[in-house]
């Protein structure tokens, strides 16, 4: 089993947490899921993710005071594992968890994926639960200084054979759901204690190894970011995708420092390994957080987001509520000659960027192609210039001057090329993608 | 109500902690305050203080693995507040908590002590307990995220109107009982988030307030240190005592690092407001660690310890089992010509420091007194110089040269001075001290 | 001799940095010394100190690129020793340095002040010039790692006898001057390296040995801040006025923020050992920086300003170019009620602060005298409210509950007080004081 | 110009420091020149590297003191340029520079390089030297708040067009001697200001320009490190080479770590772009700094060492003196199985790593090859197994578990291999390396 072959592409998809926040239902999910399974399978979008808090009841209806409830009622098994909270997701009724939720989504052809927190309930350790096919209590592997600092609900176990059993234990059960996808909070970068920010890091193993055991090709997605660095090999060992950053959200000053995680991370992207610049707050969001709302981004600011993510072959996860896509943003998401850079053997590089400009390249081997974008980071128009010298350094096949003209995948337009050069006029935060080879 | 009127002098006395660890029951407290009314008493030390978790089941049943065991069995009343474990404080029975033992302590004309740990039982808002006099429950209280990284007992309290009311109810009971002293844990430097480490500030407020509100004289003192220097105004305002030092334990380095604690914090001591060196850890401690043991300290380093103590007014603390107390040790702890510093208006200044030696003064104008203390930092016998040039730059009384001898408080013996300067041949880690007027 | 003679109430007087910058000459410093002399020495201003660079050549001259001119002609004895550049300070000239210009002001009934940079001119360590009385050479005591972040001009000296030699010769030079009063800057907080904020430890002690040599009473004033707390013992032991904040403007963020430094560094306050908030920026200020104006600050946040600095006994050194003094910042320079607190044995202590008012207060044990203030921190009208018991709670003297009222100390307003209890209502970021015993 | 080109493969040869520190002379850069044409050539050694201070006269004479002697006398052109010291450096003589010792060196096939700092000589800057082909002076172009905290010859250079100019003049005359290769220092990691550790960023563009200006190729090498991760796309866009750690010497610790900053910096590792392991402190060294020894290291830690710089593909500079060159240790350095890694398109990875073992890989898919290593990091007699499952899981190449036995490249012995899986007897800190395809 090579978790790297679970996920030889960027995962793409839809998750709920953009529109929905805690509160999203069996009947939203079901909706998404057969939209995209109507309109966006063809374009590989195929993961349909339930995201925070499905366990809980009540999730979103105090919404002034917290995000997630403290101490509220949760739907949980005598393991001390989480189930859906039966208000929202009745068909998990009578112990099928997601079960019928995750065949539903697989009869479409998709994929089902789920959110989990790090760790177990700090109700199961205080109520002494007994851990699946052990006989050790959740209090003796619930370390009780390890909390998020964000969410109330869970303790991090300890590094100790029980903790394995615990995680084998939600790993089987998921399996048994169906589950093709988890995506593990508080876990990439345990912003609680400053200075331990990797104190999961024990656990992420733990997930692989209990992922491997559950004999399912099941992603693991660690959240939240930004990621660490000098973790780099770790993430790439035991996960699929790292997030580079901590939540995004559709403020440009977000998209301009996601160039500066994209510069640091581009070394590691490979199959099975994606570093991930989280979800796309495109079309209608924020619903669950009580401000919906359409994106805030320019269309060519969302350009610029695309571009980026696609070359860059980060995970491409909709936040959009799929049933409100308008058909300027279904365009966006669906430009297949920009798709095309998640698959094969692409691999991106950043060229160059400073406070005016950045230019980014990605190149297939196996296809023989190399493919440029320019970036305006100024709130003005701008003019940026590339060619073919800064190019062939970076990437791996050589691209001749005598090239006449390439197309913008975006416009559609030519723009001619001199003596290996090119000068593209882009508006204010706009960008522009074109086939060099 | 004046909190300066509570601890017009530092308090001493004796504490649990040092010998019993979490382990100490009725019995024991009941010996040592025996012991301390027969012997102690005309000396000064009053106190009896009941450490950390009186409240727990099983407490020191698992040292191996815990302090503190986590998720265990605590006594707890319907309105989140802790009880003493009945088990270890039979007298508690029936609801009367600390009363009957506060009422044997008293009888004894001492006062009583207990600890207590800042925030609301982690149970209590787990269980969703309702707070006394309120509708409110503890999980509406309770900060999920402020934990302490030491003890897995509580959880801290929000700046809100409830949070008040359960400190309320807390003092009314400790009033109750009789309660002249709490020690609040977890509260004067919150470990926990490094990069807040006075996330309580408003809890010491509303313990302040709330013994106000019990019309009972309590003692507010503040653990662990070391105290944050920046906020002195914010201790000396609402607190009697605070931690200047984490844990102080039977070792050269700890006492050698404390002379750069009472460096920093000279300019604090003040009636009710004391700068605590915490617990003297001699004569026979460390059994409920599971290493009972004479204290490691040399005699040279318990004088110099009691020395410093009592120059800097420290509040006294004996962590010896006094039942066990030898003779040296009586002697070192009932030196009453040193004692006599602890009272009245004599205010410390550091002198000199250095890695070689340090030179103490403290004085009373009330008195007309001037006392010097010069201590060896030396491994090995050193000879400290100090003249009355130095003494008049630091002291608030003019000492004349003319003196001939003094006489050390210690060895009795007289101390020959000659214009007006002074050498004294200190064996390793020794102290002399002298009144110069 | 004992240092804290030198200055036994806090200096007063008047800086040429606030209006001058870099670029004050002879002419200036005497124009400012005979406005003191006729007008403000009997309220108690004394000092009149001539800031930065006055050794350098073309100070002020490139204002546009930098404060300091990097490696600038500066005139230099053969010893390496700075001295008046006599373009500025034509009396200087053939050798007798600042004699003559200390003479003038001495004259006046005046004491003369001078600023110096920590360590050793940096041109004297690349030329090799021989330390006076030694045979060691400047570049063997200039630690060429040891410099100031934001002025080129020296290297730190080593800890070693010669650097002790170099200090010496620099005092006896300034002995021989007159000087009253030395500012060293690059010491009290060295900024240029984060992690060693106070590497110029072994030189303030150097600087206080070096004016002990002298045989002259020089004031010894340690800049810039904010002075690190955990030092202040050694401020205290060695240093008669140490800053407590960065530099200081004429905004309100500024003065704001003052208040949590007086707050911090009450305690310390003691005859020859002033903590210090920095020169008042009232009047005209700005010329040397390119921006002359009248001061920022509003008429009720200068009276906020001196009523802080006067009850905190601060040092108060005039900004303003005297000779322009209107007459509206005179009275508020030379109320005699106010400074009154500057002399004998009043001692501050902040009763409260908070976001919206804070309450001070300072008493005299010698006047029997108790003096209380209140301010407004809101950008509107407020009412603070204070009353005996607190006022009881930090001061030395017992203020009884039967006093009638109290006259504010800027506006002559009688204020009526009730059962102890005083109600003032003030404008944004005002002010009152009063006596109440 | 691609910078790419210069080292298509890491840079190996010899590097004059772990044996003479400041203290090199010519003569002995020609005897090491000479044992390299003659008997290391061949193996792909052929740098000569004269390291720091080559331009400093008593360089090494006061080493009881300083490292680096502050201020002393240095060779320099009238235009602030550094050249060798006459006195160490004969054939430098009439302004030929190190253009006679290039021209030596390049006669026996083998190219040239020096060390240099970042930045203007301090001299220069407080002489007011002007840059060569511009009418700005040394002063104007030197940040005199820009210094290395470890040798005190320099000023860093502003960001200006003129400091451009400083950098053509260097790199014009170093092009002009013949210059191959240059090792600049405090500037990787530019230690002296914790908090700005790449204050130097913009000389590190302003040296690649000046080197495409010089039309030469010559290897740029940044030093020191720890270089800085989130860096990693700068240095790979501007430099050839980068320490990965502070001066690496013969100490287990200090091997130890390597493998977590090869861990770390595996995935920058291509064409032109070599993270850097430093010198290889092996046979005679250290004579320059007091203590000439045989390496401290054991054989067993210096094939591991061998071993990892050269699966990691790390520059290999040989440190110790080559005439002193023992047997066993020149076959160390010439195993010319090990070496075929360092060419080519072998692509290292780390396969794990915990406190007792390392497996790392590299594959060729070129040359269809795949080779592993394994490492024993405890201090006794361990054995370290590894199978194809995780070498595929890494590699670009797939290894089928047909496999029956490999040969490891230090003792030519065979390993069987079982199903895919092989078990490797290691002694404290030793290593094996094998092919596998």
């Amino acid at each position: 089993m090579n978790k790297n072959n679970f996920a030889a592409v960027p995962p793409m998809g839809w998750n709920s947490y953009d529109y929905y926040d805690t509160a999203v239902t069996e009947k939203d999910i079901k909706a998404n899921a057969d939209y995209m399974a109507k309109y966006l399978r063809k374009y590989g979008y195929e993961y349909v993710i339930v995201d925070i808090q499905w366990y809980a009841y009540g999730a979103g209806t105090q919404r002034e005071f917290y995000q997630y409830i403290p101490f509220g009622k949760v739907e949980m098994d005598s393991y001390g594992r989480l189930l859906p909270c039966q208000e929202r997701f009745p068909s998990s009724a009578d112990g099928k968890g997601f079960g019928p939720l995750a065949a539903y989504v697989h009869e479409k052809g998709l994929k089902f994926g789920i959110h989990m927190m790090r760790g177990i309930p700090r109700d199961a350790a205080h109520r002494h639960l007994v851990i699946k096919g052990t006989d050790v209590s959740a209090d003796i592997v619930a370390d009780p200084a390890s909390i998020c600092d964000w969410n109330p609900d869970m303790y991090g176990l300890r590094d100790c054979p029980a903790s394995q059993a615990y995680y084998d234990s939600l790993l089987e059960l998921y399996a048994s759901w169906g589950v093709d996808f988890i995506k593990c909070d508080d876990i990439c970068n345990t912003h609680a204690y400053k200075e331990r920010p990797y104190m999961g890091k024990h656990e992420i193993e733990m997930l692989h190894k209990a992922i491997e055991k559950s004999g399912r090709d099941i992603v693991l997605s660690l959240s939240p970011g930004p990621a660490l660095l000098e973790q780099a090999a770790h993430y790439s060992t035991f996960a699929n995708m790292w997030r580079i950053t901590d939540d995004f959200w559709d403020s440009w000053e977000l998209l301009q420092k996601m160039f500066i995680y994209c510069e640091r991370w581009q070394y590691q992207v490979a199959a099975g390994c994606w570093p991930d610049c989280d979800m796309l707050p495109v079309g209608r969001i924020g619903k669950g957080f009580g401000k919906e709302r359409d994106t805030n981004f320019t269309r060519e600011e969302q350009k610029t987001m695309l571009t980026l993510w696609c070359l860059f072959r980060s995970p491409l996860m909709i936040g959009a509520e799929l049933t409100k896509l308008d058909d300027w943003t279904f365009e966006l998401l669906t430009n297949q000659e920009l798709l095309e850079m998640m698959k094969g053997d692409y691999r991106p590089r950043q060229i160059r960027r400073d406070t005016e400009s950045a230019v980014w390249m990605t190149d297939s081997v196996n296809n023989g192609s190399t493919v440029v974008a320019v970036f305006n980071m100024k709130e003005e128009e701008n003019t940026v210039i590339t060619d073919t010298e800064e190019w062939n350094r970076f990437g791996r096949l050589c691209v001749e001057k005598e090239t006449k003209s390439v197309k913008d995948m975006w416009t559609q337009k030519e723009i001619s090329m001199e003596e290996g050069r090119i000068s593209v006029s882009l508006p204010a935060h706009g960008a522009a993608v074109f086939r060099v080879l």
